[in-house]
């Protein structure tokens, strides 16, 4: 039986968004079991109006505190120890529940987790992961913005944990993976990517193909994407942002007139599917990897689908034992690295 | 009347493409001549059977050398003195022309250039800037690659660079430019561009509205978007991937049956609009930014709708006299840091 926690308050949409996202989650893994934190005049109400065997599956802890958007990681490390965020965090490392979920403040919920859950053993710095949707599925990119700069040791073990992360979650046996480059010869790019690509090509038991450039990321090149957090969130958001346009383009073009309004009565089966598939509600659900216990970051814009889905990422990486995989392939890793005298 | 410089045996599809670009360049930019840089075998056949009023307006210089997509940068400035790309690039120093256009090795065309053009005094480093499209029309982004790591001072000067450009090739009074980051708080990043936003915020005769993020891009918030080449390269190729998985993506859905190919007929006039808005050939054309001469690239793997539209990309600058009106900008932002005691 797993038991989730979640920050009700974190997020744009929050906490009307999260209580739906509860509901949803509740039919889609109908054995786990939530605990909600948050301010009980906002919640309560709608809570008392949940059909009773939903409220069965959730216990709720009010809380008075709220970690705003603009919050800093340094502020909220010290105070907010009644807020929704922390007492998330904390009820895992309490063993309350076994991991969390929240759409608050990217750089508290990292902060707080980090100082709560810490790192694996070997991990000297924990990375954001997600899922992005490609020409040929889905691919794992990291960092995403926990590591402004990173050296070449951390790209190495974002490499690997990455991994791990594509063969559970995209069920590969032996996932590709490719560091973000701006050329894919090996004299392009700076002096710290150029050492994490020695060290990953020496690795017997990773599948490293080398530099892969922006447009290998929507290509579906490589499984799993490497790179420090700065050019990975630029690069998400890059990808996000073009997405928007797109679909707001598409949206525009089909209702410019009657004709072209008659022209998506007809073709509309395809294109909503594709709508579906590309989708950012369904890709929700960043995790924090390389850290003790299961934290899931839901988009701050999120919806009840969107953090829904955040949840289930919550569980499948619980279900999947992430965590233990990634200390298993790290300690490989780095018993490798000892044989053929590399310092990761 | 103007006289650009062609390297036409840089990229995919050279030389072919080149020479119809001339073709098309030449009806739209009547009064402008060529030189032509390249293969005798290659291209004396196509020249020949030019019409005769195009023959005219094109100067052919047999070249012996072609530097590859694969000569690094340091190989290329210390040979192939007889390449198309270098032969071009002289001929711009010499006063034979005014400008130069390659589709040709980024790193390769960039060395030479640099070499023999040189800085524009009190720039340090020159830039790859493009016109890219947004939802509301298009901006100004820089770097997008000549520099993979850059200080402040780099950034303040590839800002001034790109306000310049904005406001001759949009025709904008005062571009609002903004620093690419991962948050738009200021307490985000790393210590460069703090630093470049903390200059620009002093500097009053730029329209400088602060950080950006990566989806501001195709939103088009800035009308400039300023960052190093390596996270401005990784950026707008990302980009590039995205729009292709949506085209491709869009092209597919009309043609899963014969409802949506009716569909398509109905739909498809604004589809063919956005399709031609969207049209990275018509977006063909970076320049390098910061140097005495008008040197401009080309997509390597263009055809000659691209290479046309980056030949009208160098026209453009030379007639809008960018560089004179980037040497009295900086002149003015230098004095303007003189008196606020601030290096820039």
């Amino acid at each position: 039986m797993l038991k989730i926690a979640l920050d009700a308050m974190g997020g744009d949409n929050a906490p009307g968004m999260v209580l739906e996202a509860i509901q949803k989650a509740c039919q889609i893994h109908p054995t786990t079991e939530f605990i909600l934190f948050g301010d009980e005049r906002l919640i309560g109400p709608q809570l008392s109006q949940m059909p009773s065997q939903l409220k069965k599956a959730v216990e709720f802890i009010p809380t008075t505190e709220v970690i705003g958007p603009d919050v800093k990681p340094s502020a909220a490390v010290r105070g907010y120890r009644n807020s929704s965020m922390y007492r998330a965090i904390k009820s895992v490392v309490d063993g309350q529940a076994q991991g969390v979920v929240s759409a608050g403040n990217t750089g508290a919920y990292m902060a707080l987790s980090m100082l709560n859950f810490k790192t694996v053993a070997s991990i000297s710095r924990p990375a954001i992961a997600t899922l992005i949707p490609t020409m040929k599925g889905a691919s794992v990119m990291l960092d995403l913005g926990a590591n402004v700069s990173c050296d070449a040791g951390n790209l190495v073990q974002f490499a690997v944990m990455g991994s791990v992360f594509a063969k559970f979650v995209l069920g590969l046996q032996k996932p590709s993976i490719g560091l973000l480059n701006i050329g894919s010869e090996d004299l392009k790019g700076h002096d710290v990517i150029k050492e994490a690509a020695r060290i990953l090509k020496e690795a017997d038991n990773l599948n490293f193909v080398g530099f892969v450039e922006g447009d290998d990321i929507a290509k579906g090149t490589v499984d799993v994407i490497v790179t420090d957090g700065f050019t990975g969130n630029v690069a998400l958001k890059t990808a996000e942002g073009v997405a928007r346009m797109f679909a707001t383009f598409m949206r525009q073009s089909f209702e410019s007139s009657w004709l072209t309004k008659l022209g998506y009565l007809l073709a509309r089966k395809p294109f909503l599917e594709l709508k579906q598939r590309l989708d950012p509600r369904l890709h929700d659900g960043a995790i924090f990897i390389g850290l003790n216990h299961v934290a899931i970051k839901s988009h701050g814009g999120t919806d009840g689908v969107g953090f829904a889905n955040a949840i289930g990422v919550a569980i499948n990486t619980l279900q999947n034992q992430l965590n233990r995989h990634i200390v298993a392939e790290l300690n490989r890793f780095t018993e490798m690295n000892d044989i053929i005298g590399v310092s990761s």
